[in-house]
């Protein structure tokens, strides 16, 4: 069973808006064993509009748009649907007692423009978006659409075009909810379906592993692919079958090449770093404090995103200024004089500053120049000193990260080597 | 001038990474006045590239192709692109040497995979990587493709496809530095181009605000376009013209607009919130601090992107535990007992003691409840606190941001409306 997505915005091609909605659908298309084909962009233009679901659907047998499903005017995605599937708007009177309800606490909100959300196609089924006022629309296809550049597909079975808002929070509820039971239970689930297995490496380059396992990768039997995706320092090597293979062959493949990469193996699932760590630190009911000068926050923002992040998570300390280093986190402002802010030294009396103020088991703290300003003949950008503080003693290393990189690389290089060498410590620990 | 984007990649079509190149690419396209009509995101895979191919030579002029050039097996494009132009790979002796050059310090990575990356097209135009190994490949289409199932396309002037790695950095600099000028320079800079003004609205709902602008709305010229771009409770509101009005003719429209909203008007151009915050501290020369409890980090993060911004961003604690928030910020314990940590005077605590503690002109502090677990019924998942200290004083407001919403976008909006407020604090100051 096949699907393409289809997103609908004129903000997205004028990159406005980055389009997050589509890897969110097909994480969750994946799961439920629907090859997602195709992902198309198109403008909040009716032929635009048109065009692309006919071809859509000259490929898949299911298309799932996002977008265009808004009160005003530049919204035009349904009556765009009723033409292609020949029917017109009336009245829902479950989708107006619903938008009611929704309101009730904002009766302002309720206008002539809102008004509009409760019209719906005559020939689509409505499933309710609990969420908002834009109900999600089911149209099955058995005939050809409007336009005269249809071509011929196969109409064994019918095929589904879902039409579901943009606005990410509102999706993903309606997707999880409503979409995935809907599509399963209308086409039945198959059996076998996509399996992935995503092993994460740290430390190695892409082609260098790539030598390393060739003869293993060169053995793979042809219903398994193999793919590299680097990103950040972190390789996410993912063995794929689609359908042709079990769960135990697939499996059998990857304890085949562990032996090959043990030495850069970081997780054998595909979760972010924040989540690995995590998980260690719950299971040992340890914590963890931060304390970050180039990484501003964004280590602290890593380690919060995961919920529950509060039992083992106790805080971090951003210290751009020395003086707040110095009053904050305990720095000797010798060590300052003497060494500067970037410096093994400091970092260190950072890290071990924050644990003992946040009285926590370990300490991660990172010093440097994430640039483009601000880099010297021996300190260049992208130089960053990180320290874990731990029960057992302090380590620290310096990188550099700054050939050819942002701003925003380097800083995220580093969130991604602070996390790797705590998880790794820990693990060992 | 029409161009489209192909993203190539299995990892964008099972979710496994969120296809962040297209929006910063439609972004420099837009800029550089060249109108982006479609995105499309397709499998690793010969014959779904070679449709797409077709697909888009067939409505634009102009077509980008990310990804797929890596050293490994599965990166196929470089292949895919010699049979779709009928060409075939010779080594390059330019590419070769930036190579050996590029990885001089590291020796180890020059291997038989890194030494198929100088393997280019016969008759593609190769523009440099500065930063990585997979050369930028420019082809001129003056032919057909070599599906059967090609379509009769115009053959006024000549086309082009640019086919460039899809690591998200050499891919920024390749546009840049190469790409951009490149089609300029071959296509001719179009005169008039796109022109997008972008007003920042917060504290309206979408349908209230059209149905106030109707009036407004419904008297544009159709040379312009207008579009709501509703995000985290900030509407942006773009107006639009591809070429057919002058800035004159927009900017008078959008004079024309600003009455019927300036209550809810936050910024006249489309800047992240924290770039509009820096910019007004930046003019004033006056500094800001945060303490977060339940953003935790995301403030941080945020105002920390700007370059530049450790010039007025003093730092922040992030203090999940009332402990810290005690002992580091300063926060009384008999208020942390008798109002809890989510309260009004234990925010207004927090915001003024990081003030003081990092010496700041301003200070934001956040307390709430993020979910999914944590709620009280008086304290619902949702309830966030915020408080903005001042040289003249400190306010604080109270959030519900839980109807439906997940942890994620609550500290979003968290985020949003403490940058918000802060702005407007200053703002009037």
């Amino acid at each position: 069973m096949r699907a393409e997505i289809i997103t609908i915005g004129d903000e997205l091609l004028i990159g406005q808006v980055v389009d997050t909605n589509s890897a969110w659908m097909a994480q969750r298309l994946n799961e439920a064993g629907i090859e997602l084909y195709q992902i198309t962009s198109v403008h909040d233009d009716r032929e635009h509009i048109l065009r692309a679901l006919d071809e859509a659907f000259s490929r898949a047998d299911i298309v799932l748009t996002t977008g265009g499903l808004g009160p005003t005017k530049d919204d035009i995605t349904k009556h765009v649907m009723c033409e292609y599937f020949n029917t017109q708007l009336v009245e829902d009177s479950q989708v107006h007692a619903h938008i009611l309800d929704l309101y009730k606490e904002r009766p302002n909100v309720l206008n002539s423009l809102t008004a509009t959300q409760w019209l719906v196609p005559e020939s689509a089924e409505i499933l309710p978006n609990r969420v908002g006022s834009a109900p999600i629309m089911v149209f099955k296809k058995t005939t050809f659409g409007t336009l005269e550049t249809v071509r011929t597909f196969s109409t064994q079975g019918t095929k589904f075009l879902v039409a579901m808002p943009g606005v990410p929070h509102e999706m993903k509820i309606a997707m999880s909810e409503q979409v995935i039971p809907y599509l399963q239970e209308k086409m039945g689930r198959e059996n076998g379906g996509i399996i992935h297995r995503t092993l994460m490496l740290y430390g190695i380059a892409e082609s260098t592993l790539a030598i390393q396992i060739e003869e293993w990768e060169n053995a793979l039997p042809a219903s398994m692919h193999l793919a590299y995706l680097p990103k950040d320092g972190v390789i996410r090597l993912r063995l794929s079958t689609y359908g042709d293979a079990t769960e135990n062959e697939i499996d059998t493949q990857i304890e085949a090449l562990k032996p090959f990469i043990e030495d850069y193996l970081i997780a054998t699932e595909d979760l972010p770093l924040e989540a690995i760590l995590g998980n260690l630190l719950k299971d040992r009911q340890q914590t963890i404090a931060t304390a970050e000068s180039c990484t501003g926050g964004r280590l602290a923002a890593a380690l919060n995103a995961q919920s529950g992040s509060s039992a083992y998570y106790m805080g971090t300390v951003v210290a751009y200024d020395n003086s707040i280093k110095e009053q904050v986190l305990g720095v000797q402002r010798d060590t300052l004089i003497a060494k500067g802010a970037v410096s093994e030294r400091t970092v260190c009396e950072m890290a071990e500053g924050v644990r003992a103020l946040m009285c926590t088991d370990y300490a991660i703290a990172t010093s440097g120049i994430a640039g483009p300003t601000g880099g010297t003949p021996d300190k260049p950008v992208g130089t960053v000193w990180i320290a874990w503080a731990t029960p057992k003693g302090t380590e620290a290393e310096c990188f550099h990260f700054g050939v050819a990189r942002e701003r925003e690389q380097i800083t995220q290089r580093a969130v991604t080597a602070a996390l790797v060498k705590m998880i790794k410590i820990i693990g060992r620990s």
